[in-house]
């Protein structure tokens, strides 16, 4: 027996039909690429998007299709991303801090029929674009007076483009099933893979995320996305901010703590999201500058593990709540959000930190486990640890072509790579990749425990811990250091140092004091090159 | 192309396993029928509700089943909810109010199979049963100890029913457009119409309900559902607090003033949910017994137009906020909410009072139009009104059997029968129903404006307004009148009260006094009986 409710497919369109229409005025705010402060509304918005899909389609591109956009926060991205949609495409959002041959490969991967390009990136476009088979057209997110010159042809200035468009377009019927976007993740092996979205799982995150114990936001929030809509699909602010009616900041190409500081506080924002590291450099301007932040409330911080200073120094200096999240491009963005239930609401101080340095629970729509080596299930006690595995609808079940298959379990779970444990409140806390994890007698040992354990040394720099092939024990830890400048320590006062602090046979079998640790582009420790270096060491006899 | 995200299907039994996993010890309080105070928690009912579709299963009860329930708002009751719902079956909410006729013919028209009924009841079920057609069991929602003797075969307490499961079950793998639930809906003319949720619309409902701008509800509220289950989905708690982990607290059987305020007090109930009624009780009590609300932070007042004192009297004496909401059971039943844009956010005072006077705007999910005799929109300025029509997904695309066709348009709109204006903010007012509407000369009259004038006069108890046939304007309005014990009042007066203060021909042509005016069971004014009390009288000449 069906229901008898109405067929109203989840479409992504239909949000921001719903914002233009009840919150028509509220502002979208964007420091522009090319340099002033401009503002438009939820209204102009959709009219503008309704413009991009009508232009879109008299060009000639149809259902189904890749268009790519490599580009920052702002209004006109956002035009972009809706009309694409409502017009039955996929925006491709391209990472310009990617290597150019990386692009070329993603955008022929996904063969990407247009894209809509920044200012800012002309000099990459110019020097790709003749290698992408597929691409037919670029349209630059400017007007004709900033237009530069330009090698290519089939190249035009986004506002020229859609003057032609009067908006008398009716957004494409679609299935709620149909693709709607896509994100390349690149891991630290293989080529990068396709993670696809659907209009039903970026609408349904888009509602699991503004609950009010998750991102919580409303109608009367302005939220400034620092978090680019090219990275992890902006953790769905271009979705929710427009589905609950809140205003609109966009940041634009400056990310600097005096840029961010000036829109927290001339455009009143109560709600931020980014990554550690804009906040770092925000808490150093506002130290610099003996300023405050009278207006904001909270900022969502994840893309990596948020400091416990940071969220300190926030609350006790700011009086801004950290809200602690983790995710994964192949999650929408969002997996959990530490917000705070009853049973650790009353916390404070450093009780309080204790689980805000977790990575939060999962919302109703996210489903977590975490397992061990035969997919066993391991028990939420906040120590024991497995690989953190997720189901939801708004999670990946496959990549774009088929890569990657090994993370997809035959009974629907994604395999995140992620070791964790959870505790009986259901906050989890990420201890290590599961490539990193060290296996020792069939029990794990968390790298990044003992890491951030040998960094508490006075005289330790940075540490990296590797695991080392042993023929009893499979694989045994060893500790990596490179010592402060000028300070000397012996293994023997490092592992001194660490005794009794953790499990005897967690203890490293050796240490070993290197110049540099190798790490990515983004900062983080390259293991795979460690491994690399120590491939010929041997584990002391014990 | 489709997208590459996971097949989730929208379920509500996934919210009740959402709860118990991470919400698991949440307290969920009744006041039991059989009198005393009762405590479980999330994680307890899914064992019970595991039970409950075990159970049903071996009795017979197969997916597709309509199982009745006649029971007040109880753990016990939620338990039956997510058991039947979990094997498959249809939870069909049937109402204690109306008369047992009514009840042998909705359950009868449903071809319920079984029935979960509160001790309460037991004499309407001793009454009704033989004339259910399909009923083959009665299960009495208490324990061997409180079974009443009863005349009837096929009848067991819940409890020891309940006893024999052991809760190894597996929730029924459903398509999400399942039914799920069942409530009829009974008009003022003709029979009762049967609106059928979906899983799908239930859940969805459910996520639009809990937003920081409707109901806005985390895991730190204490919630408190006055609004029964058998009456309009008990506006969705049933499913939105367990999908956010609230602390429900449920009042069985008693809805007085003092009961109420034992619980609001005792449970630290920070939200809570019913008709105006319940609160005038309340509020009385309150009043009487000189106490306060500290822990109560909003409510939630829908069912029929909450009066202006009420929401005044909670701002200012109690520092609660009302939040005005306007549904019905075939919107499962949430339509619009009173909470506050960044527009009005600012006002206070008789300016806030006017805002939440209205019934507030939609969520996304919720469209709305209203439109003229042609089907013609109207604009959105807060003076025009016409016919209320709604689309969405927790919205009935029809009534079970095919009744009420003509509600529903065939480009997918439902014509909720209300007649409302919109502002330019996007709130929603009320202003008539559309039977009751007076089309004078191609223009609408509000029936319910012109006696809110009247009431206003100080010797007038009640008013009704109805329309009376007119050779020239097709219709007039007829303004009745009760006056106030021991008042007099002329015409005249009453129409020169009235003058200035409405369109000039907006003004009633006649003015009739009587001793009394019709009302249905639920307290609200019969025009159909009034109209035929009229059905001879002629207007005067002008």
């Amino acid at each position: 027996m069906q229901g008898l409710m109405q067929d109203w497919p989840l479409l992504c369109h239909k949000i921001l039909d719903y914002a233009a229409q009840q919150h028509g005025r509220r502002e979208i705010v964007t420091r522009s690429v090319e340099g002033p402060i401009v503002r438009t509304n939820y209204a102009e918005i959709r009219l503008r998007s309704l413009k991009v899909a009508q232009r879109l389609a008299r060009d000639g591109f149809r259902e189904g299709d890749r268009i790519g956009t490599l580009a920052w926060n702002t209004a006109r991205h956002l035009e972009a991303w809706y009309g694409i949609m409502g017009m039955g495409g996929v925006y491709h959002t391209l990472n310009p801090r990617l290597f150019p041959e990386q692009i070329v490969w993603i955008m022929n991967h996904a063969e990407d029929q247009a894209l809509f390009v920044d200012l800012t990136f002309m000099p990459i476009v110019e020097k790709i674009a003749p290698a992408i088979r597929s691409l037919k057209k670029v349209i630059v997110l400017t007007d004709a007076a900033h237009m530069p010159a330009s090698a290519l042809t089939n190249i035009v200035a986004f506002e020229e483009w859609l003057a032609e468009a009067d908006g008398d377009y009716a957004w494409r019927e679609l299935d709620e099933k149909a693709a709607c976007g896509m994100c390349y993740t690149s891991g630290t092996t293989g080529d990068p893979k396709g993670v696809v979205y659907s209009h039903r799982s970026n609408v349904l995150h888009a509602m699991i995320a503004v609950q009010k114990d998750a991102m919580g936001i409303g109608s009367t929030d302005a939220i400034l996305p620092v978090v680019p809509m090219f990275h992890a699909n902006a953790w769905g602010l271009a979705q929710s901010a427009p589905m609950i009616g809140a205003k609109l900041v966009m940041p634009g190409g400056r990310m600097d703590g005096a840029a961010i500081y000036e829109l927290l506080d001339t455009e009143k924002v109560t709600m931020s999201a980014a990554v550690p590291t804009v906040w770092l450099m925000l808490l150093q301007y506002l130290e610099e500058q003996g300023k405050k932040l009278p207006h904001l409330q909270k900022v969502i911080i994840g893309g990596s593990a948020c400091p416990r200073s940071m969220t300190q120094k926030f609350r006790d200096d700011y009086d801004v709540e950290v809200i602690h999240a983790w995710g994964m491009t192949e999650m929408s963005p969002l997996g959990t959000l530490g917000t705070m239930k009853p049973e650790v609401a009353g916390l404070s101080g450093d009780a309080q930190l204790d689980i805000k340095q977790k990575q939060g629970y999962a919302p109703f729509g996210v489903e977590m486990k975490i397992t061990g080596d035969t997919n066993d299930e391991k028990p939420w006690d906040g120590r024991t640890f497995g690989r953190l595995k997720v189901r939801g609808p708004a999670i990946a079940r496959a990549y774009y072509g088929g890569a990657g298959k090994d993370q997809f379990d035959p009974d629907g779970w994604f395999d995140t790579g992620d070791v964790a444990h959870v505790d009986a409140n259901g906050y989890m806390q990420i201890t290590d990749r599961a490539k990193d994890v060290i296996k020792s007698g069939g029990e794990w040992i968390s790298t990044i425990d003992l890491e951030n354990l040998a960094v508490g040394h006075p005289d330790v720099a940075e540490a990296a811990v590797i695991g080392i092939a042993h023929p009893k024990w499979d694989e045994r830890p060893l500790l990596v250091i490179v010592k402060k400048p000028g300070r000397e320590v012996t293994k023997e006062q490092i592992l001194a140092f660490m005794d009794g602090k953790i499990a005897k046979w967690w203890m490293p079998d050796d240490v070993s004091f290197v110049e540099a640790i190798p790490h990515t582009a983004t900062g983080k420790i390259q293991k795979t090159t460690l491994r690399d270096q120590f491939r010929d060491y041997r584990l002391p006899s014990p």
